[in-house]
């Protein structure tokens, strides 16, 4: 049973990073996995949330949003149903936790990184997607900062990446679009540093459940994903 | 007193139409008035608002928001703040009536066409920029409709696009970036038919007042933008 | 075709100001246009909102509500659906631009003069009578700071009033009920100050487009109305 | 100790009903104790809440707000707040029993009647003030239902006053201005039928306890105002 | 006519205090009024809200909320709802002011108790059982900041504790299960201090009205109710 | 190292289920991890949400919440924040999908089983104390269905239970308190179905990142402590 678009099963959809897509931001990269488009930024600000005033460290935050249009049926939008919803609420702290795993937020003294990543056309793997392009805003915002003299350049320690793996008609299969992700019996998203180590694994059976052995061949197919993805990203800052 | 790009006081900025940005919506425009960069979505759904249903007619409505990292300082984004702004609110509202006097609801059955503008990049001049490539992402989606024979071709009754002008240091201006906008002593935003009646003018003194003959000389100038407004959408929908 | 009342097409409604109707505010008016009655209120608060404490400046703001029984059907209170509504976000915004438009903040020191306009009544142009009415609590408030030695008599630095007009059976008329207001093909509210120049004009066509020549023809007609009722305010502050 | 407004302990103050002060609503009073002042409506609505359609019988609910410039300081408005507060939900459920067991919503049909009490100047007393004219406006809006052969005369069964009492320097005192009710040591207020017996007894210790005595004194006090304030609502209603 | 589970109309439902039911708060008592069971708890935070800092004065406050299972149909958790319900909110004023009746807040210094009153099942008599229940939690953290040395002994000032009464089938009986509550012609909370006088009186006439007379037997059998559950009370401390 | 409560580090907390806790609910348990004290309920309502009726299947939701005394310091009531936290979604999601993955919803008919997981202590590991006990609660209440013929034996088709593990100075440990969770270098949240198999893995980072050969040392403790918790589930059911 081939793919849908006639990809290997442990083959990566079309990754683009486009850098600079704005230029308001310190940060700006849109990110495509396939047809799933994510514009990421990061915005530096002065000074920190009250709550670690005082500390000398710095702080990193993450949202993400779906624009109303990036998927069918239109989303509602959250300023009108006057809340973020329960799965954005999940993957803006996932994409928060990952990023400052990368990040020494003592090196980046009493400021704030604010990360946003909307997604502008949803299929299938945004929040994986999401993380892989903000960390390469990450990196821009920070390669500024570092060359104004701001931040030494200890502060971003390492990179990080991320990409969903899943079951489908038992084979384990790479980086799902939405047509194959809906179909999933297990589905992960996992993030990785650059040099191999995990950061993340969220692993679910969509139905019933999952041996080890299939965990086990999904962590690896996961991982493989991720060391490409680095080298991507390595290859776009350049 | 030159302006901070050079343009010429009756100059547009560079307007730059890119259709079919995304694929999900019927209609999608990416459309730039120089740093101003607006994604303009028309997504068709079958059936109306309960309060309009049993009619026959159609309904169209228009979303407007800016993306956190649309501007600096960055925004708070409605989902956190829990309620669409203020600013937002009214903006939509005028989007939506520009829009709607430009197509003939009978015409389009009982379907809901809903616009989305999602600023990317905040230069000045987003509500403007918003309703000339709305209007465009709008034309798309009715043509698709028209050829898949689910509306007739008298849906779409004309042409709408906007333009903003303003009076900085005494002299009349044409389509202003933030730059100007937040210097002007008078701020008008005008929508205007493509064959060249008024839709709607909304003229503000920021500070004091203006003359009977300042508000004739703003009128005209706007027109005039919005005559060449007209021309360049018609271009990009050859 | 004669009007609903009776009143010729440039004739205002019974135009009457109640001053001091309530005594807790520092300016307290009822103003009545026609059926239209809002109560309009001026409180001085000492202090500024936080983001412009320190500046030496002072502030006002304007709210704006109908009372559930104002209107028919019943209107929903603010406070069961948990937010202001659109349309009242928008004209509290334009009731504020219009009154600072007549005072000099720098002359109030940091105090803040909060203006609520609380419709009792609607029976159209419940923001032009709102504008209206609320200057003369203004100019009561002021008074009564100035007497006090408070602030300097500068702080006033002229007058507005407010109308709507508009296009009905193709003939433009002043100052609109809700049996015209509903009907009407376009729709002006027109702010001037009481020497005659504009403060805020804004114009809607209902439906459809209008021309330069009606354009003109209403803004004329909005400019002897607020002359009108300029003198009023002067009659009722005697 | 005289009163601030040297009346004597068991005298009510100035009482007014201004019925049909607005003409939307079936009924509407502006009542006056004193200096607190409320506009009360009784507005007829065909049909039911979800919850109590099909089985024949009418609802009738109550809503209270003060005006933001009812008061000193001035209250946020509810609908900026994002909700109504504490003390006016507790308050419009007072309302609403107490009107409620004045009639029978069997003889109402399936139609809802919407009371609003809206504060426009609030000086001690205001639920009590909003019982009290409430009445009036329901008394109003029934008669309008009965001439038009909508509902059955049986439609209202009886009539509700209310009034505070409380204790001041060891005195019991009837209807009680903020100056005293700020300062009393305990607080009733009363809602009585207009044959004189007790709707509903709400007693607050401010500061400490109270004995059975106290409780006896200020109960026949309180009832005592009801009984005027019942003959002074049919007085208003002949 | 017997009542449902056999009382004498004059006797309480089996009572119980278990103290120290979780041992994060400061107090903690699990209270059961027969089947109604309610988790109070006494957190001691140091400071006050800023509105009343610096006064060396302490605060106490008290919530109520009904876990969603704690009644049938399931009640919808308010943190779904976004807001508490009207009913909860006035409870948890009741339970505040009870319980401040009891303290010498100046002798807090200070600090805030936060009372919380969680109702883990619902039969009836809720928010009597909150106040008598929560009083012993109050008790419990007050003798161990006595203990620790920060606050003087003279904190508490006394006990309280409250009963619901009610008259079914022209029965006046003590403590009412969710049974005889919803078919009460007359339905009374009494919260007293334990040497027998009054802290609040709420009395309510679910149909109809009430005689004086009837009001009397209420208020007496309420008084012996509460002056058994003071007893209680203190024997649950020893 | 010893453990702060002098475990073994494969060892779990002394667990502890009370059925029949409360009685409103067709199941109730409370669980205890250690000091972790979790509410958990399933309540089974008939009909589902509008979105699937008439497709003859049932659903089953999970809600999450930690009472405001449950943790130190105290944790703002949700009803008061007006919103549920990002964290209790996530965890109520988690609960959810574990709980679907052990039940066959075409069994239960067009009936919704609302669980509910209510946190009266914490101190580590509530949301797997929460899975793990809310299973024992669906148990009950499909016991109860079935006993009285609503539901086929089918409906439940598995045991689910939870429990975390993580890296704490090196050294892999099962069933973390709050010290050890709050100072783990990793940290696991697994839940594994009675037969051994994996239904979700959520491990994550706190500091840096892990290797492969932690991860499945992390893996293979929470699975033998899963089986040890099935254990103790079948026991308590007997």
């Amino acid at each position: 049973m081939p793919r849908p678009d006639g990809r290997a099963a442990d083959q990566l959809r079309t990754i683009r990073f486009e850098r600079g897509f704005t230029d308001v931001a310190e940060g700006s990269v849109l990110v495509s996995f396939g047809r799933t488009r994510v514009l990421c930024t990061a915005s530096v600000v002065e000074g920190v949330p009250a709550w670690m005033a005082g500390k000398g460290r710095g702080w990193m935050t993450a949202e993400y949003a779906m624009l109303p249009s990036s998927t069918s049926p239109r989303k509602e939008r959250d300023g009108t149903r006057g809340k973020t919803d329960g799965r954005s609420v999940e993957i803006q702290r996932l994409i928060g936790r990952a990023l400052r795993s990368a990040a020494d937020l003592r090196a980046l003294g009493e400021r704030t990184v604010a990360v946003d990543c909307d997604v502008l056309q949803a299929d299938g793997g945004t929040r994986c997607a999401s993380i892989t392009g903000a960390w390469v805003a990450l990196a821009d915002a920070a390669a500024r900062l570092v060359a104004g003299g701001r931040i030494p350049a200890t502060f971003l320690t390492g990179s990080v990446a991320a990409v969903s793996v899943g079951i489908i008609d038992g084979e384990p299969r790479l980086d799902l679009p939405y047509a194959e992700d809906s179909r999933a019996e297990v589905d992960f998203n996992v993030v990785a540093t650059g040099d191999g180590r995990l950061v993340e694994v969220q692993g679910t059976a969509e139905r019933g459940a999952f041996s080890r052995a299939q965990h086990d061949a999904l962590l690896e197919l996961a991982l493989s994903g991720c060391a490409r993805l680095t080298e991507m990203q390595a290859a776009a800052l350049r």
